[in-house]
């Protein structure tokens, strides 16, 4: 697969906004600052604001210094504005004007639709799209869009049918801002290039597999949003869906796209239904102490409701039932304002089956367990067991340490990684409309089967009805200390 | 088994020689330190020398500070001396002075005799603790032998006949200092306690096993010694022969002394006889350069015959025919005057089967592979593939780095941990009569098979006719990076 970028205009829907400014802008100025690719790419924001040229770029210089960039690699020659109107599905101007950039820098019409708006104009962007005829070109088109993609399945569903009525599934670019982590990336290369794991990485050599995706930040001010959303569909659908399918889908034949979306769907297909009353532990936060502050409850957060009965934390156990994995328990959890930050892989494996040291005052012997670190620092553990030295006999737990940033110099942000894709057309980090759809119907009906809520106190590591989820998740319980 | 211990009485033979001052004391010093240890410790040194108590006590207290002790710990009125008188073999004397001590005292006849004399009066001095009823006692008794046990089979043979005559084996402690290592003690905790590392210690999992003893050292001033004995009877019959063995055993019944020597020994009779032409390439040293000095060649040596042909370099591949390990060849090198110091053992896990990264970039991975390293620190390192942050596509080496110096204080001395088990009578680490044994008619034949010596520059890794043996290895290949 070549990963060399061709001529292109990056088209940025919502370029007066927020994340363009803070995340897109800076992106794209690390991607053309590299060797070769700053000549290739044109970049044109559309809005409906009556912005100019100019005054797109003059916000845009300001939004890269203040990242703290230098703009030596940055040509205003190269950065263009377009307001689509207040008419926003009338899109023949933007397509003049694409075109016509295009006979000026004698470009072979390859464009990107990067969709920084807000949900609900998705579907009226893309049939505008479409009915300019924007969705096809002389060369390649490709459209991106941010989660959420839909608020269940009914939604995801409407939202694919409307993408696909003018786009093919190879022209889509779902982005879950997660799946740009270098450390998912390298997952895959951590699972299939060391034979050492690969080869126990299954149900005869694995106990349980472990997934924390922990914030001990509460709802800032988006209660709007996260009062109708909550942490099933705001974290586990989507983010915690993907990490758990890298972690347990079938090696692929190659590393690309469609053979790991394949392998991906496979595992969702294989997913036991999960029983709403054994298998899931539903929590909202109280008031309580995150790193030594005070901080309120979440029914007491600006703009929720008092009697909200919104889930803040999710814990679950999940089965798959293949050959692989059958009767091996993934657990997963995550919540907001828990005890502290931290997104996590623990593979727990099995015990040595007898401990010949038994005799020797070491009877019971920890398990191996590999944790892969995403957040705070991006990383590896392995847990093993060696002797302690001197007398008495002694069996003690130690750890293998690999982070990145130890070894390696800069660690590009996901977005970075994620819109580079989206130039040299490789969809391996991107959801396929599949994915998305059988995700929300897996997980969603949770929201309906009046699961109870148990309250937990803010920085703490979320109800302790987990426990009877998973044994080895109590306050401070070994897979999460950061060693 | 119990580790407490007992009240004993430790003679010490040949306790005016330097190892005794260099090595025994301070070993004991450490250990009689410990808690509760002192007390039950009384020393008797023996030699023929016409030396006091006081004279003893005087030279042993001045030992101890040499190494820096600070004698807190050291009470003079449990140190003795006993001449044995001209007459060597007469050890009356001896035994009324061990039983005054004893009644004096009032010690239960529990007594170690620790043989720190040159292997030639082995023998004689046993004959004499026989003779003299010193073989048994109202408590137990220990005899200590320190290696060369013998010079070959014949020699090993009749000296074990000789301590069989007098001694039980289960009285027996043949110390090899090698085995006294906290990492050879770990070795059998890492491969037995970790069920990750042991569920793939077998032919399906593992490609080679390559085991590296090199010295960047000379011969000293020990031409006398060496030039009769040679690497394979310097190292590779006892040492080497050692961590071969705890590196492809089966897993013990427990840990104690016969269930790990019996397999042991089931390794040694499952070796594939050594072909002396394909299996094994000797080398001999000639000047060169370590450590930036110039070093001379090995018959420039004092004391070293101009025509010298004896081995100063043994490389190795036998091949252990089992279940567990047919078809998996052990690599074994060892040699004087090479590229640096270091004893390590490489275990080379299989590739990854397929590299699903190679059409992007990726066509060849690298191994997982374990690195236990003795010299010079102890520790463990684990080398697996990552992938290199940002484009392009790259999948790089990294290493898990564990050093016991890191994590753990005072590592015990091979010799503290060795003589504290012959306290508390425990065998794990001591050789076996028949691991002698067998040792020596596996390795011994190769001294009479004409097998050709290869000349190597003093400062480099070896004859370079080693890579016909394993190609990997070669100058700073990848086993041998300290990384």
């Amino acid at each position: 697969m070549s990963r060399v970028v061709a001529p292109h205009i990056y088209v940025i829907f919502g370029a007066t906004g927020d994340l363009t400014h803070r995340k897109i802008l800076p992106a794209l100025y690390n991607i053309v600052s590299r060797n070769g690719v700053g000549e290739k790419c044109y970049i044109l924001g559309a809005s409906r604001s009556d912005w100019t040229d100019e005054k797109f770029r003059d916000v845009a210089r300001d939004s890269l210094t203040k990242k703290g960039l230098d703009l030596t690699s940055w040509n205003d020659n190269h950065v263009f504005y377009q307001s689509l109107g207040k008419k926003s599905d009338d899109f023949a101007g933007l397509k003049a004007r694409i075109e016509a950039l295009e006979a000026e820098f004698n470009l072979p019409g390859n464009r990107v639709f990067y969709l920084s708006i807000p949900p609900q104009v998705y579907p009226s962007t893309i049939e505008a799209l479409g009915n300019a005829g924007l969705n096809t070109s002389p060369g390649w088109t490709r459209v991106v869009i941010e989660k959420p993609f839909g608020h269940d399945l009914e939604s995801a569903k409407a939202l694919n049918h409307t993408v696909h009525a003018h786009f093919s599934e190879e022209q889509v670019y779902r982005i879950d801002h997660y799946l740009g982590k270098e450390t998912v990336q390298n997952l895959l290369v951590f699972r299939f290039a060391n034979a050492l794991f690969e080869s126990q990485w299954n149900r005869d050599r694995i106990e349980r597999v472990e997934i924390t995706v922990a914030e001990n930040l509460g709802i800032g001010g988006r209660a709007g949003y996260y009062d109708r959303s909550g942490a099933l569909r705001d974290m586990v659908q989507n983010h915690i869906a993907q990490l758990f399918t890298l972690i347990a889908m079938e090696p692929p034949t190659c590393f690309e796209a469609d053979a790991i979306r394949q392998e991906k769907i496979k595992v969702l297909q294989a997913l036991q239904p999960i029983d709403p009353f054994e298998d899931v532990v539903f929590g909202q936060y109280t008031a309580g102490e995150v790193d030594g502050e005070a901080v309120p409850g979440y029914r007491e957060e600006a703009d929720v409701p008092s009697d909200s009965r919104t889930e803040t934390y999710v814990g679950l156990r999940l089965h798959v039932n293949n050959w692989r994995w059958q009767g091996v328990p993934f657990y997963i959890r995550t919540g907001k304002r828990m005890a502290e930050t931290l997104t996590r892989i623990a593979v727990c494996f099995n015990r040595a089956p007898v401990s010949i040291f038994r005799n020797n005052g070491s009877p019971n012997l920890n398990r191996n367990i590999l944790l892969i670190t995403l957040k705070p620092e991006e990383g590896f553990d392995l847990r093993f067991e060696v002797k302690s030295p001197g007398e008495p006999f002694n069996v003690k737990t130690q750890q293998f340490r690999f982070r990145y940033d130890d070894v390696f110099g800069h660690v590009p942000e996901a977005y970075e990684t994620l819109i580079f894709d989206t130039m040299v057309g490789d969809q391996t980090l991107f959801v396929h409309a599949e994915e998305a759809e059988m995700s929300w119907k897996y997980f969603l009906p949770l929201l309906t089967q009046h699961v109870a809520v148990y309250p937990y106190a803010a920085g703490s590591w979320g109800p302790s009805k987990t426990q009877t989820l998973n044994e080895h998740w109590n306050a401070g319980g070994n897979a999460l200390s950061k060693g």
